[in-house]
């Protein structure tokens, strides 16, 4: 070696000690049954398949860079300009930029539990983040987020990981009551829940941020958006990369947003299969958090009629034993004795509950 | 309005004097021969569609996050691990990670002229960059280079959009003699030049960037990858977007780095296509640098014997009034009396050559 660099210590420090984000197990093989990462059981749109085709023959070409169709058709959809949208390569790339043009030292904030990716980004940009922490009631803590004075605050509604959608109320109560941005991110809001959509015309600090990787079943093609104030879209762009959606992942949204007859009927179903699963859960007496997301957060109880983080991991590993996969997150006191379930098909739920019925007899 | 805020002074203040990278004119409507921003005049490989079409039915699930598989497909064909390749969202991604991670107070430094997009991603993390201009030459100053004291350098070879490749030497040269990393940006080096992959063995410091996007004829899907010891790639993944290729992109890219012969193929045909044009543009006594990628750089002399920024503005407004779209680059001395013509197919140079014989009867 005629030259060493030592990456490990010649990275910005704030780097050497990130901690990148976990995603959910994605398992090889067949068999599984995989209901931890939220994505749909349904296909996308049929029309996604044609729309792709049709630009194969184009691959050489750059994409258009601003994705301009993409912004077009979904202001309209919500009564607004292209001016109020941007695109992301996920909305996780969303968040990103987010975090480069407003968070300042006065950090970034965000409520405990919620989407694990806050810290990450955040971290990236070398910024501190203050955690607004819940109690069992999931009630948003007013008064915290006011004090934290943070300069954006990420809101998940419905939250991850319990299910539970925010009235429009307390957003607008949040909005009132904070000098910074408020990004409300609205991963699974086509789930149930109400958009905080309407507040854009009145509150100038909100950004509402969606993907299409959970309703519109394009997990695999990385594509998020977020409406706001043209000042805030502006200064976004400026910061984003200026090709970041490629021909393909343009075509496809596309394709997806506008088959709003397919969108409606496989929502209704994942709906529909979410509410019997739920029941069924009821019957066996667990608490299950009224759930306006594509999955269930439900605290098991054991045949002898015990709870907590040992059930929760028993289950886990005998659903996993049983090719079932959930997930749980045992770091947090307010959700080690639960279990997420991402709602699957009819068949995956039955799979499920049948699952859950064995451990109950033999755990 | 309820609550104002002011994007434009709350966004941090380095984003409130950003520019955006301005990408090359992408015309609507038909009949353009596009010679201006260096996309493969061929599809890509065939193999493209199969594979992609293999991937229709999955776009509901996540993609695998790291591209594991290009990332072997990467590594093995160059003796590497796959501990030594990362794979972007486009090279301009890698650069943005290679930014985030590495480049400190002291800044980054970049020849001149060279890539416009390193400003930009230089600028989005807010930090200093330090030019090192060429002259006419267009020959590496190594004093100024290690002068510059530069986190990070990036220099560009085959370099654009002069075409000229830097010798081996050369770079060892600016290996030994720096203290930070040199990042050279390879992304035409498929069509000539040597690449630097073999001083990986030897220099530590060494990033080699490359772009599915010119020679795999891929612009349109966003693919790019660098090449690096395994601590350095450790650091680029900490700050990559977990899901930062989608399902279409990596199999687009592994289906075209695995056609050899397809590839082969028409990179000898574009090289072909380069030599014939550079030696009608010498016919015409025109000064042309050496090229080693997909594009000539040329100082066009008019029928009266000048040339300059005036020449070169009237050539091209000639050229793309007969809808022939090539690039100038008013900004700079050592570029303002040139044209950038991207290689074409062989009828697409022809139309240019004609073009460019009516300009010299006419202007």
């Amino acid at each position: 070696m005629k030259k060493e660099f030592d990456a490990a210590t010649r990275a910005l420090p704030h780097v050497q000690n990130l901690h990148a984000y976990v995603p959910g197990d994605q398992p090889q093989g067949t068999g599984w049954v995989k209901l931890n990462t939220n994505e749909n059981p349904y296909p996308a749109s049929p029309k996604v398949e044609l729309a792709v085709a049709a630009q194969i023959q184009q691959l050489r070409k750059y994409p258009e860079p601003v994705s301009g169709d993409l912004r077009a058709a979904i202001a309209e959809r919500h009564g607004l300009n292209s001016a109020n949208v941007i695109i992301g390569n996920g909305s996780d790339n969303i968040l990103d930029l987010i975090t480069r043009c407003f968070v300042s030292q006065a950090g970034a904030g965000q409520t405990v539990p919620s989407y694990s990716l806050y810290p990450v980004v955040v971290g990236m940009s070398d910024k501190g983040l203050i955690d607004v922490p819940f109690t069992r009631d999931m009630q948003l803590d007013l008064d915290a987020i006011e004090a934290s004075k943070a300069a954006v605050f990420f809101l998940t509604s419905p939250n991850a990981p319990t299910g539970v959608a925010f009235s429009l109320a307390d957003i607008t109560a949040v909005l009132s009551r904070i000098d910074g941005l408020l990004v409300v991110d609205e991963a699974y809001v086509d789930f149930g829940g109400e958009t905080a959509i309407p507040l854009l015309a009145e509150y100038q600090n909100l950004v509402v941020v969606r993907t299409f990787s959970k309703s519109y079943a394009l997990a695999g093609m990385r594509v998020g958006f977020a409406l706001a104030d043209a000042g805030i879209i502006r200064m976004l762009d400026r910061v984003r990369d200026a090709y970041n959606l490629d021909r393909l992942a343009q075509a496809a949204a596309l394709a997806a947003f506008e088959d709003v007859t397919y969108f409606e009927a496989q929502l209704q179903q994942v709906v529909a299969t979410r509410e019997r699963t739920r029941s069924a859960l009821d019957a066996l007496g667990w608490f299950t958090y009224p759930s306006a997301a594509n999955f269930l957060f439900t605290e098991p109880v054991d045949a002898t009629g015990a709870s907590g983080a040992a059930v929760a991991e028993s289950l886990f590993k005998h659903l996993k034993s049983a090719q079932v996969l959930v997930r749980y997150f045992p770091a947090h006191a307010l959700t080690c004795a639960f279990i997420r379930v991402s709602i699957g098909t009819e068949q995956e739920m039955d799979t499920f509950l049948t699952v859950v019925e064995s451990w109950l007899k033999h755990a």
